[in-house]
């Protein structure tokens, strides 16, 4: 058995990437990370998503990052924006995936697998920094350096099967896989409920998506 | 002013490094990760050093990595050594110094800091691949890609003033910044108190450190 461990945030893209490394054959341990952006009801959809696609295991790593601020994401004084904006977007958390796939690593290296899976995207935010393919390959090269298994032959690969995939896309590809979309969470300012604002980028991105798929969308908002 | 966040243990090479950050002109931001491994005193003493060293500011980040274990560092069923092994030592702890660098990318990210500085040495703990030159050059590659300071042209630097020193050349180096040794804590089983055991293999490296640089060692050592 290829295991494998797989960075699960409870929302859409990460729900797609655990099916389809569960359809690549592998054993996946899910991996969530509260880094103090999360209501309670995220970590329970992540809990439950592991378990309905077939996770051997998640676990929740906590880590707060709220303390040194720098993002609309872990600063309660930045509001979340509702549109676009050019540049890097104030929902940028700094070094986020970095401390994310490291935490990847280091469970990964613990379990003897050899694979981690992301899902990551470079279209939907390609001002983000750390989601580009330039920046994952950079990554793969140093978790190769850092580690017993590197060292003694068995490299670590990090996939990122989604990265070019639109939001559409990765709905058509979720949808064939047969995730229930119904049990994530995308928006960055869920209720205690999990219910989406409807109104932030990561909603906007969300239901742009299931339109062009033409999927409908089964998101349930906040009451106006 | 630059600054710079410093990953400090409470160790003598950690404490080393800030001296010579300091020396350099930085202002120092201290980063100490507890990862589960440290007892409460040497917590208070990576606090003493950055206060005696002058360090801006000092932050502890808490995240327990007891749970996948993997280490004689965070998993009590594996005895820590009291000589030295072939290959990778067992108190090796997977990703350890990728998740460390990766949290000071963050908080650097944050404060607008370019530098990081770490006290990796890859004389004395041959075996850790994480400590080796190669990986530090490549974790650099990566956090230059990561962040939004390299991508706005002003890439971070990873610091390793003392990975080449032999444990004599840290502490005659740190004793001459005016490093007060006796305020560190290496020991990998200290007690509450912060005293070592004198059996494992930091506490024999830093002994042998001391006599090779003639200098008084003022390790306090628990009672027999």
């Amino acid at each position: 058995m290829k295991n494998a461990v797989v960075l699960l945030s409870g929302g859409l893209d990460s729900a797609t990437t655990l099916a389809i490394a569960r359809e690549q054959g592998y054993t996946c341990y899910a991996l969530t990370v509260n880094y103090g952006q999360r209501h309670r009801a995220e970590i329970a959809a992540a809990a439950r998503i592991a378990s309905v696609l077939g996770a051997r295991e998640q676990r929740v790593i906590e880590i707060d990052l709220r303390g040194w601020g720098g993002s609309a994401l872990t600063d309660d004084a930045i509001a979340v924006p509702t549109a676009p904006s050019p540049g890097i977007p104030v929902t940028y958390v700094p070094a986020r995936n970095t401390i994310m796939l490291s935490l990847a690593l280091g469970w990964a290296e613990a379990l003897g697998a050899n694979d981690i899976f992301t899902g990551v995207n470079a279209v939907d935010y390609s001002g983000y920094p750390d989601c580009r393919p330039e920046y994952m390959a950079a990554f793969e090269a140093m978790a190769r350096l850092a580690t017993r298994s590197g060292v003694e032959g068995a490299p670590i690969s990090i996939h990122t099967p989604i990265i070019k995939l639109s939001k559409a896309g990765i709905i058509r590809k979720g949808t064939r896989l047969g995730v229930d979309f119904a049990l994530t969470v995308s928006c960055y300012q869920a209720d205690a409920l999990g219910r989406a604002c409807g109104r932030c980028d990561a909603c906007r991105l969300r239901r742009e998506g299931f339109l062009a798929a033409e999927i409908a969308d089964p998101t349930v908002y906040q009451p106006a």
